[in-house]
């Protein structure tokens, strides 16, 4: 029997590990049969030019392993013990397709879900992508980042190379509740925070703590596409309660019990409603009264422009019956991957448990650079952003009432987006969108833009407008192109939204105002 | 009704957030009452010294929050509206023990897992700790890691900026690819990879997509206590199959179908055993036969210090059901929170599914150091790190032969620790790891380093000491510090172990061999 080699020197393995990987490779695809004779290592060594004892290890290693074995006169056999259904059955792989016919069916996947396509820069389709809650890169504070990741790096590293507090670095607790405290009005203990991989892995948290399949959760309707895709995962059953331009209408919440209500108080997804205090406080007294959670997600409430600073729920909850979830992903960027959760003190352990099961604790390297970087610029950078941010909102409205005159535009106090309810006359969303997109700008209706819709009133009339991510002349481009797809649809006969399905008024801030009259009278 | 009002100035918080913030916690916590008149907006200010327009505009936002109202002749009073539960409560928490009576039980909590806890530097009682699996963190490759991430931290930071692919950087998951075809005899596409936060991560997610409560899981007998758990949290039943010194029994296989099979070949844990090739061939065999998946878990296959190089189950099995999950926990350091895990074909999009859902993906600092080092200095820091844990190791060895006489001593040819077989005379393990630490050693019964045990033959006889993490004089304090407790205990007339309970001969690597004729010549 020949061996066929390809031997390389100075590929970084040694010469018996190649003899050894490439003969033991025709063994298990069949090129050297079973029971067949393989050369004595002399005669290969002298073939292939190498030395006979690398040709021994290997041998020895192959007869260990059970590929090959010896017999009288110092034959050496391919063995005949190889079970068949490894043998003969082609390359090497990992592939259900190459395989022969399957004996047993395999284990059914029980996983249902499919989660949305992330927004990620440079992958979007149009070069203008209205996409919201997207930072901007531009103003990352890689600087500040860099600096703290740099200064942390120091011997000896046993913070890398060990596990960490599996809730998170103590710092950075510490950090986020010194936060919480002075922006959100929420009076935490560093011990009832847990660092998570973002909002996502929290409300994975939540969802074991509490949902067993069947078991039913409120949300807002229309809400954010990914929790309800959580929760559901796990086999909850959603139940919607209807959002109006004060945010979830808290007089229709159900009288039985329910596990969970999930809510976004600050900025609701998508409508970018706020929540009144009343209605703060009446959920709150909703969740004592049945018994329910209620988690909190305050996704972008970085970004506050207008109004008086809005106390979270959960610093307005005494009965511990809030779960608040927030994130760096906003504020400064996803690529971090790190958020966090606020639980009563009654589910730390849980909490923490899970964490600890589920993922071992939160890499370092971010733990402590953002632990610095609140200790240092994070507020300053957060004015500068929400100043820029305030600035290229204010482009978009005016901008807007230029191209269409008066509008009614929701959340524009607070977050990185607006939802544009689409005045009569224009061409309903999806057409819309689709036009709009063959100019190269991407805007989104509710569903495109990571929300769920259980039959609102908004989803034949809105879009979702994310300004965070772009600059002013983007944005002026932008909406020029709205306005062109909206005239070719006119032109071409596509039929209009014809009412207005809410008669509320134009809610602009001053400043927009300000910018519309003067666009008005340029 | 006075108000006391704690101003700062310089503090970061403008005053009139801290005029609003101060008065709505005295009204939330009851300090302030229902209908008290405030003192007029002028009042206040001259008051504290500070300007009537601050003062106006903390009142406005109070006023438009709903906390006051306002009255005829201008007077501001607390509102009467406020729902009564959120008042009068104490201080704003979010503690269930200060809660006034509960009016509905909360939502119970469903989790029943309880998570070990996790080896920490510095957290350990020990001063010298033989805890198995833990890298040595002064040889943790921190300057080549620095310089990778330095370079890799340039602008427009949007890969820190927005979300990157949720499988994993595509550059570190063909880098992964090069090293698994490499070292172990796989050979694999980027796309069958998805990076995970360890071995944890990766196991959750092959619970999610397979286990349904009441599905079979075959583990080996004794076992990696983490991965029961994660199995058994999903509500699996665990079918434990004998670890023999050749590693799982593989003809006590159960004949019915399970779902899953977890299995440690390449250094079985906790025995350290390594299982052979027929074995693997055997196992797959099964699999392909019953419809199983094999999940091989290589958590320490970067440390193979004699024998040949070891294939992979996955590198072996042509029938696409073997989940093989890996980590840099080991090679590396277990803060970096980075593992991956290489799926058959028709498994990846679920798998990536669920990554999504669970996290939207790994953080990008991590990933990028981490495939710069695979293309760079990844194998020869290995290869310094295999050397210097094949000393320590030999020094382990041969302190214990030269302190209790010829050994059974497993797992010697790979990974991070050994499971010693205490020979007869011996203390029993929990009273032997009591002792041993009252000198400041720890060593680790099956249970305490990390094992579960399903009534196997080694409970009551074996110690796990993991070398790694350990200087070669640490080693020698901690063999004495053995020895001395092992005579005090007899000493003091603790029943010792009596039979060996298998009379498998002492497998000692060569090296150690001679360290230990040398140690009893001396």
């Amino acid at each position: 029997m020949i061996v066929i080699l390809r031997l390389e020197r100075g590929s970084g393995t040694t010469l018996q590990r190649q003899v050894y990987v490439q003969i033991r490779d025709q063994i298990l695809g069949g090129q050297l049969a079973q029971g067949a004779e393989i050369p004595a290592s002399r005669v290969l060594a002298r073939e292939y030019g190498i030395s006979r004892n690398t040709v021994i290890q290997a041998y020895e290693w192959l007869l260990s392993e059970g590929y090959l074995e010896t017999h009288p006169g110092a034959r050496t056999l391919v063995s005949r013990n190889l079970p068949e259904r490894s043998l003969n059955v082609g390359p090497i792989g990992n592939d259900l397709s190459r395989s022969a016919a399957r004996v047993a069916p395999k284990t059914p996947i029980i996983f249902k879900s499919r989660p949305p396509k992330l927004p990620r820069y440079g992958a979007s389709e149009a070069e203008i992508d209205f996409w919201p809650g997207r930072p901007n890169h531009r103003q990352f504070p890689l600087w500040a980042l860099k600096q703290s990741i740099v200064e942390c790096l120091v011997t000896p590293a046993s913070a890398l190379s060990d596990y960490g507090d599996p809730g998170g670095l103590l710092a950075l607790r510490e950090g986020i509740a010194g936060y919480l405290r002075a922006a959100r009005g929420i009076r935490v203990d560093p011990d009832q925070i847990v660092v998570t991989s973002g909002v996502q892995e929290a409300l994975n948290i939540v969802a074991r703590m509490f949902i067993a399949p069947g078991a039913e959760v409120v949300v807002e309707n229309p809400c954010y596409g990914s929790a309800a895709l959580v929760f559901e995962s796990y086999g909850a059953r959603m139940v919607p309660v209807d959002v109006d331009e004060h945010g979830m209408d808290v007089s229709r919440l159900p009288g039985a019990k329910t596990a969970l209500a999930y809510v976004t108080p600050s900025h609701q997804f998508p409508t970018g409603a706020t929540l009144p205090l009343e209605r703060r406080l009446k959920l709150i007294e909703w969740a004592h009264n049945t018994g329910a959670y209620l988690i909190e997600d305050d996704y972008d409430s970085d970004y506050r422009y207008a109004g008086p600073p809005l106390v979270a729920l959960a610093g307005l909850d005494t009965s511990g019956s809030v779960i608040y979830v927030g994130t760096f992903s906003k504020s400064i960027g996803a690529g971090l991957r790190t958020g966090y959760m606020v639980v009563p003190r009654h589910l730390v352990e849980t909490a923490r448990d899970i964490k600890t099961l589920t993922s071992y604790g939160h890499p370092w390297i971010e733990q402590v650079a953002l632990a610095d970087f609140l200790r240092g610029g994070f507020q300053r950078h957060l004015r500068r952003i929400r100043r820029s941010y305030a600035e290229v909102r204010d482009v978009l409205i005016s901008e807007l009432v230029r191209a269409f005159g008066p509008q009614e535009i929701w959340g524009t106090e607070n977050g990185m987006h607006i939802m544009w309810r689409l005045p009569a006359g224009l061409p309903p969303p999806n057409a819309f969108v689709e036009r709009i997109r063959s100019y190269g700008v991407g805007v989104h209706t509710l569903a495109s833009g990571g929300a769920r819709d259980f039959g609102s009133r908004y989803a034949d009339s809105t879009l979702l407008l994310g300004y965070s991510s772009l600059t002013k002349q983007q944005i002026i481009s932008g909406v020029r192109a709205m306005a062109r797809a909206a005239e070719d649809l006119a032109s071409k006969g596509v039929a209009a939204i014809e009412d207005r399905p809410l008669g509320v008024p134009a809610r602009l801030p001053r400043s927009a105002h300000d910018l519309a009259k003067a666009a008005v009278q340029r």
